[in-house]
């Protein structure tokens, strides 16, 4: 069997274009070649997150900027919003890294509604709090901006956003959002080869991290603020990811970012559609749905159709397109399909004609 | 000016085909075929380090396995084996993730002693010590075999190795040694762009991290060996880093790792006499100098010859090549040339004649 394309939540395809760019010859990181590639991302990431704040990047998957967040801002108390696999996952985090947290749990397909944190945060108990925009588990879409309303009533918490499979695929006003953290891998919306985080940080979470001891040195968050001050990452970084994320930035402002968001709103509809078409019901409540990737309900919840998934995959296989079949306890229980990245109307629609086969000889 | 070719101590060149091989199209990290591609490597990997052991591959770059390994190993007090900028960090690092740590620190361009760790584990003060095999910024290679048998009187001390550049330039046979970690980045001897690193744990580190709170979820060695058991990374790993270090090895056992050991003595022994020729001292201590940079005194020690590196180093890059100007307090007091990576007698013949051709040129 050939190449899969990967229609899964991340990593996502990579295009020949990214490889190309990718593989730029090699330079030192701490050469003037180094700090000119940094300084030309540096905006385009600025415009991209909608933040005055210098972006960092981080030589790390996702997880290692979470686990460096709490080192670098939590000294009292970590609220974890929970609804799906990679939020509850969070609180683990927090608990091997000998810091005292708390889950708010919601139901898996559920969102993480303001209310509930504002009657948690009330106790003043947390002096952070953790939220996954885009549950990939779940493909659920937390409502971050209502969330983030409430940063205005408890200023001194900070908010830490797992903003994953969500960033370059939806609008993120860093600054307007008025939140502390917004990370994300590279390998999801941003269709970059994974091993690669971006992120940025308030001024306020700077002002925590000074005050928080052992918070470390290779995610420190004031060792990252001092060298993208210098242009320059305070570990050496895979330069690698940054070439393909320099043209991939090249491509997000060539094609508009409007049209980018728009056009994961188009192709994430036709997902959705090709579910209710078949008679599947959607995994997250209504209303709540993620738009980069759509995660249908086969069992995992009372109402909708229910088919063999991995007889489903295999014939996808067949047909050289990768989908996957469930995450943690929901496997098999549901699929997802991922638009996230380079897909188009037109791509999306080959993977429909795809699964339309595959569900006839399902039978 | 076009690209030039890196001969500074890391990042080092990359060659076409390990680009290539970087290219592969992605795969998920929780597939067949990346346990395929991780049972590919794993052979080879532990043939290279000498080890039975799994051997871990991490993320980061190797200040991350470096911070993780006292995070996970370090319950009483660590001792820092420092002679250098590299080395001597080890004690900050330490610092900051606030584990008690005391610096055994001797001058830069000395190596550490057996005698003088002996002296201090001696005292019963210590459950780990670092050490850095080949100091990059002053050119010392540590004399790892002495000082690893000093595991038999301390046998539960852990002996943490950074290999950063000696790793692949000459034998390490982990289980021999008997240490208990041994880490390193790619963009040295391994000559693999930035951005990942390799690491190798003894089962008594296994059971020492078992008894570490706050070790924390991203570098926790009991996550990387549970996962790599299934041949797999406890966070989604740089696939093409991966992909890179398979085709690297294929080329490693292609070449034969004896007849690489040997072409990196032979490339070295040019570097120094070159020096020599010209009238140059070696910055480290007779007898410990590296094998895979060659640390060229300018003035940081008295004896021998001064010359404007500036300027030397911008006669090399007019005729497209990079060398290193000193490294930290001895910057300008002393250079740097590598052999690390893919440089044969052919391509550091060219860098002498280049060499020797800017030495004319200073006049």
């Amino acid at each position: 069997m050939g190449h899969l394309k990967l229609h899964i939540p991340g990593p996502v395809e990579v295009s020949e274009k990214t490889w190309k760019a990718m593989a730029t010859p090699m330079i030192g990181h701490r050469s003037e070649n180094f700090q000119d590639l940094y300084s030309k991302v540096q905006p385009q990431l600025q415009e991209l997150l909608g933040t005055e704040r210098l972006v960092y990047l981080s030589t790390s998957s996702a997880w290692g900027i979470m686990e460096g967040a709490i080192r670098n801002l939590v000294n009292e108390k970590l609220l974890c919003c929970m609804c799906g696999a990679f939020s509850d996952k969070w609180l683990d985090v927090a608990n091997r890294c000998g810091i005292k947290a708390e889950g708010l749990q919601v139901e898996w397909g559920s969102p993480i509604l303001p209310k509930k944190i504002d009657e948690k945060l009330d106790s003043g108990n947390f002096d952070a709090i953790t939220l996954v925009h885009n549950e990939t588990s779940t493909g659920l879409m937390n409502p971050l901006e209502d969330i983030s309303k409430l940063k205005e009533k408890y200023p001194d918490v900070m908010f830490i956003v797992d903003s994953v499979t969500s960033m370059t695929a939806v609008p993120l006003h860093f600054d307007k959002l008025g939140i502390d953290v917004l990370l994300a891998g590279t390998q999801k919306a941003w269709a970059l080869p994974p091993g690669f985080g971006i992120f940025v940080v308030s001024a306020k979470a700077l002002e925590r991290a000074a005050k928080t001891e052992t918070r470390g040195y290779y995610f420190d968050f004031l060792e990252f603020q001092k060298n993208a001050e210098k242009n320059m990452t305070p570990s050496t970084p895979s330069i690698p990811h940054i070439n393909a994320m320099s043209s991939k930035l090249d491509e997000f402002f060539s094609e508009g970012l409007d049209n980018r968001f728009a056009r994961h709103q188009k192709t994430n509809k036709m997902t959705r559609e090709w579910a209710s078409k078949h008679g599947f019901t959607l995994f997250p409540d209504a209303g709540y749905e993620s738009i980069s990737l759509t995660c249908v309900n086969n069992g995992a919840k009372k109402e909708g159709r229910i088919v063999d998934v991995p007889r489903l995959q295999n014939l996808m296989k067949e047909k050289g397109i990768l989908i996957d079949g469930g995450y943690g306890k929901i496997k098999g229980l549901a699929f997802r399909l991922s638009n996230m990245g380079d897909e188009t109307e037109e791509t999306i629609g080959d993977l429909i004609t795809k699964l339309d086969d595959s569900m006839k000889e399902l039978g």
